[in-house]
């Protein structure tokens, strides 16, 4: 097991990565403030890993009432939320009950933004089973729900306990889902870690087939590059918004086509290489680094083209983004790869050529 | 005008209190970190106060969009709350937007929530306009909404960039709802200043009838006491509990009545009695403590008698309530006028007493 801490003063906590952990629920269990938990999971992680993660606990002497959701990013909503309070009110849940997210970055981002807000906040703790939640969403506290104008437009900065991220879960993974967690693994090489990237253009093959020790390797390498730029901006004003490299362009895909029907880390995938093709337009990097940045996407299994949804419905959806600021909207460019940054100075010019036409193609 | 503090390090925040204050735009224009604000308000409040804050906001150059929701405490809800979301989306508000929130408490809450979870929590100012909300809700950083199954169940603790309270705005308020804050007021001489309780015991006709000074008085003594409360206990885990005395009765009657029937100021203070009664039955005060608390309750024009629910419907009630700890009530008890202390070691026999018979009177 690899342990990493996320350095957030009073509200630090640790990663723990590796195989068998949830047979170790003295992991979870020596950070409780009270022997009681409320597993948050959903429909297709419960039959897998539930009644054992449940077992494992009640060895412990923790008192553990599941609550399962429907499982899918369009039940990332209010509706959803609310099955989650209704359920720790008719248990007469109190202040002093952890929840425990055990599922994807959907099962995270609603268990921990019901945590953020039931009885204005109680204790939880991360335990993510997919790719994606172990090297990005359950790392760094941001939680929310999508709102049919915009992705994650409610939800609180609300730190974990602890994560725990326990490599077996990978293997029942979906091969769709496996490939979007790399997107995110990808992104780590290309904003701030070229040998990393490089590692992964070797090593890519491997993480495809889930070698247990590649894959181990990659969300450690992940969940540290995450947790030095979380320290560094943990309320998302600064440098924290390298991590949303692609993302500008992803969220618009995700939303212009409906929360659910591209996976995100693929809408990533494709937001990257328009964000790269963007950084090529202005100059910054070579047409070589845009190739090497859509192959490795592309062989790790991800969508390299985005759809054609038309250059004026790309800018509208943009423009419900998050990070904009003053009405305009701010990219995270490559210097290279390896290193990204912030730029309010992005022509329209360059963003049309990147975007195609103002129509939807026939 | 005066002007105290809540001392919370970098979240401090000024309370300015006295007449003719939304005539100041500049109290609010001078915090802002961008010139939009959403003033979020009622269809009670919003034909007296809206336009022209409005327009004294616009002679500073801050662009001011209104959200108008539905008047009530049965209001304070999701469907609500996701009305703000729906406006501050519809209007592509930002991160930098601020909510004012303006109206009394229920509109406090529902815009602070909403500034709570807004991308992840945006800034606001409270604008309070009943005395309810000068003198408690709009002092210390709650927010949130209610649940079926119990108040408040929802929520946030976010604190306002500034409290704007305008005593100009009580001369519109309905009788009812000015008794409603006078509980409160009185609340603050009972658990922690006797020198107050006993000018209010003086001066209550004052207030009845609404003399400016005798409120403006009484309104900076209340968030006198509650900023010192509030400063050494800001997330609810010690000495605020305080605040709550006679809450854990009054939270059971609004819930078993339905939210609305009775107003919060009318549960408090009916609840106030019992708690007054129960900390008689324990032998802390005496009979003419209690008398003196229903005399004044009575003399601000509030109802000193809970309606008869029976004690085995209060009792559950009571189990929903915020302040449980490992599945016990924690009582407020009243030492003697002036002075509240945490108890959770009153017996059932007190309480059942306090409480009356097990079923509803015919």
């Amino acid at each position: 097991m690899e342990t990493l801490t996320v350095a957030l003063a009073e509200r630090s906590y640790p990663i723990h990565i590796g195989a068998g952990l949830l047979a170790h629920p003295e992991l979870i269990a020596t950070r409780l403030p009270q022997n009681k938990v409320a597993i948050v999971t959903n429909t297709t992680v419960a039959p897998l890993y539930l009644a054992s993660l449940r077992r494992a606990l009640e060895t412990q002497g923790v008192d553990a009432v599941p609550i399962t959701l429907p499982d899918g990013e369009s039940f990332k909503n209010w509706e959803t939320l609310n099955q989650i309070f209704d359920a720790l009110l008719q248990n007469r849940s109190e202040r002093g009950t952890t929840l425990l997210a055990l599922g994807g970055g959907v099962i995270g981002d609603l268990a921990g933004f019901a945590a953020a807000v039931y009885q204005r906040g109680v204790p939880f703790v991360q335990v993510p089973t997919t790719l994606l939640a172990q090297v990005d969403s359950a790392v760094g506290g941001k939680t929310g729900i999508n709102h049919p104008l915009g992705k994650n437009m409610v939800g609180a900065f609300h730190q974990p306990l602890a994560v725990i991220s326990d490599t077996d879960t990978l293997s029942t993974l979906p091969a769709r889902e496996l490939s979007a967690g790399l997107a995110e693994v990808i992104k780590y090489g290309l904003i701030c870690d070229r040998a990393f990237f490089e590692w992964l253009e070797s090593n890519i093959h491997r993480l495809v087939q889930r070698e247990p020790e590649a894959l181990a390797y990659a969300i450690e390498r992940s969940c540290a590059n995450k947790a030095e730029i979380v320290a560094l901006d943990e309320r998302d004003e600064g440098q924290r918004a390298l991590l949303n490299f692609g993302h500008t362009f992803g969220h618009a895909i995700e939303a212009g086509l409906g929360f659910g029907v591209w996976l995100h880390g693929e809408a990533v995938a494709a937001g990257m290489v328009l964000a790269a093709r963007l950084a090529q337009k202005l100059g910054l990097i070579g047409t070589e680094e845009v190739s090497r940045t859509s192959q490795l996407l592309s062989a790790a299994g991800l969508p390299i083209e985005a759809p054609e949804l038309g250059r004026d419905r790309y800018l509208e959806l943009m423009g419900h983004d998050k990070k904009v600021k003053g009405g305009r909207n701010r990219f995270i460019l490559l210097a290279r790869i390896g290193e990204a940054f912030v730029s309010e100075e992005v022509g329209q010019t360059a963003l049309a050529d990147v975007l195609g036409g103002p129509q939807v193609h026939a």
